[in-house]
């Protein structure tokens, strides 16, 4: 079987999102186990001005989610960003993966020359379905998966770099 | 045109790599900035146990370079793993960009289910190529590239989230 848009996404992603509640669930039982309120990570920042450790969660899935209606040329699913635990965060995720494997193959397939066009705090970005998933959606994707393990790392939790890979 | 495995691996890599240096010259004109040595941010680390910025390179151009040649179905490019200053850290990247370079879509398009076989501290793991790509060497590559960014980031650089995508 040939690579696909599908196979390079949805399975991708859901991955991603796995090993993101993994690694959540791995900070929360850090702070159960010291013995203070989970919740208190969920503002938990590597520095001063970048995003807590809900935002990280919240725009992971953002990308996972809209990435694969956006290659299906369909409007996306809209969050209401107001999650406030982690029992909420991990609603997100889950409700994530319900609507990202919705998707069939044949929607998603096919879309390397898709046009796809995001909104961004500095204006639209114009994409082919290709590099808006290998450029724009995947490196995005990892980034904030990576930025919240790293906020939950250096706060203590029991956390190695298998966590966030996941075992093959 | 259709994915490829080639289109999937290669452009991905040469962008992570090339961001990267993006993102290490902009911390290293931090340093120069607040006239401290550079090569201090080296030893950069985001919590103790984990690993300092050099080796954070290292493995984002490991990962890069090896991942081009086992899709290939070729033995790896070995580096030595000696750089002490951002210049060798460039030179480093320079040269694992010229291998990637060096890799022809013909050698790489069609090892979907090349078996690739990489040895781990816990280990030997077996992948076919499509599954090495997308859930071994792009997570691992952009999580080295992430902590990277995190930990020039942390200590002062003047880093936003487009350094590390690059712009579309």
């Amino acid at each position: 079987m040939t690579l696909s848009m599908y196979q390079a996404s949805v399975p991708v992603f859901l991955r991603a999102l796995s090993n993101l509640q993994h690694v959540l669930r791995k900070g929360e039982a850090h702070a159960e186990a010291r013995k203070y309120d989970p919740t208190l990570l969920l503002q938990g920042r590597l520095t001063v001005d970048m995003l807590p450790l809900t935002r990280q969660v919240q725009i992971a899935t953002d990308m996972a989610k809209n990435g694969c209606a956006r290659l299906a040329g369909v409007d996306p699913l809209k969050f209401e960003d107001n999650e406030t635990s982690f029992a909420e965060l991990h609603a997100r995720i889950d409700r994530a993966v319900e609507y990202i494997k919705s998707f069939k193959a044949a929607q998603i397939d096919g879309s390397e020359t898709r046009a796809v066009t995001i909104k961004t705090r500095s204006g639209e970005q114009h994409f082919e379905g290709e590099g808006y998933l290998l450029h724009f959606v995947i490196p995005n994707l990892f980034f904030h998966c990576t930025t919240a393990y790293a906020i939950l790392r250096e706060a203590g939790a029991d956390l190695g770099k298998i966590d966030f890979i996941g075992k093959s």
